[in-house]
């Protein structure tokens, strides 16, 4: 693949930074070690953890890629950079879950652990000035962030992700309990997953493990002081690295 | 009307209690002098205040009956009881808003006193256990309190209430910004309006006024701190005497 040179920096987020590079349509993504929760109230440097969020977000860019799924992804450069497609990111948090757990089971009346059959699909206004918050169709459509067939198109591209990435983890004993992605549109107009998916974005429960503490290898562990975040992020990494493609390389 | 004598306690929430009566087809609601505010953690006594919440719902609910919208109201006895027909209250809040207010300019970037057209419709789950979260779609198939024909029916009689609200309240000088109804069936499966609609339940604003706080005629005087509370409920009263039908009495 070809060389690129790194320009300005674009965004700075929480546990990511996109720059320019000298190529209009290629940016580079640097992964962080930074750790956040409850909309940055907690904080933590996580040493090792922006590489493995990028090697395992690369993999699952991959598989999801030969799965016919588009992606803003393109390819890694060394072990916490990750070249990709521009994309105008809409400004939706698409979170599927196919487990309660979390602030679901703080908000319903739903116990930690129950099955939900569809998947329930929950859409969040991107931001943190106002906590993230759910949105219902109607407010959705007062913000006027996408069409109603916009919205159609990403909620069936989200369900798509979610089948392809419960069979993925299935085959290697995680459960995938539920996960957020963000999508964007190419400069040409398609349709893209974007930003990372890794243990900071799903809840991953090991499923030899009983023990409701020990099975989770996700953020939980950092939200919920559990310990062993880094070393639970590098079994994840373990696991995918046999079932998906390898990451294709630049320079 | 026919005359009766109260039976047990059937349910007490923030600001009214529930009694059975002699008769299987009527309770008897007490309207209180509580005050409560975000989910209960703000409390006051106020005198007055349950008297004048009883008779602006019994004008409120005579002029929706005139307009043909079902409710479970029969009339009053005495300034702070009201006659009802029994309800199985759906245990879901129907906030529509015509300007926005509240915690709606907290979680949306929408400046206060923005309109809302068309008006905003929220579902929230009444569980202040759970703080009566905000219902998506598909967060209410879960739950399933209603079937999605329930659900268009209960969101239509909310419309209509609205619709007959406004140019009621317009018609003396008062703008509805927002309320909150709950919605119950009689035990012949009648979909009715129930609870109260009230100051307590409404955002209503002097029409005629142009300070952003001495409009206010509803309990964000109280949740604000502005004083007044119940000078401002009694204006709406004395506004509403004229424009809706007597209350039936009841002995």
């Amino acid at each position: 693949m070809t060389a690129y040179n790194l320009g300005s920096l674009l965004y700075e987020g929480k546990a990511k930074r996109v720059f320019a590079t000298d190529q209009p349509d290629l940016v580079a993504v640097e992964y962080k070690d930074d750790a956040t929760a409850f909309n940055a109230l907690k904080k933590a440097q996580l040493a090792g953890k922006g590489e493995l969020n990028c090697r395992i977000s690369a993999l699952l860019f991959e598989h999801l890629a030969a799965r016919g799924i588009p992606t803003h992804y393109l390819g890694v450069d060394g072990s916490r950079w990750m070249l990709a497609r521009p994309v105008r990111v809409i400004p939706i948090e698409v979170v599927i879950r196919n487990v309660a757990a979390g602030s679901l089971c703080k908000q319903m009346p739903i116990a930690p652990g129950t099955p939900l059959e569809p998947p329930l699909l929950d859409l969040y206004y991107k931001d943190d000035g106002f906590g993230d918050p759910l949105l219902t169709e109607a407010r959705l459509e007062h913000l006027g962030l996408v069409t109603p067939e916009q919205r159609r198109q990403l909620e069936e591209l989200a369900r798509q992700v979610n089948r392809e990435l419960l069979a993925l983890f299935d085959s290697v004993g995680l459960q995938l309990v539920d996960f957020k992605i963000e999508l964007g549109h190419t400069a040409s107009g398609e349709l893209v997953v974007a930003d990372e998916i890794s243990p900071d974005t799903c809840r991953l429960w090991d499923r030899e493990v009983m023990d409701s503490q020990d099975r989770i290898l996700d953020k939980d562990r950092f939200r919920q002081d559990l310990g062993g975040v880094v070393e639970a992020y590098g079994e994840v990494l373990k696991r995918v690295q046999g079932a998906c493609p390898p990451p294709r390389v630049y320079r």
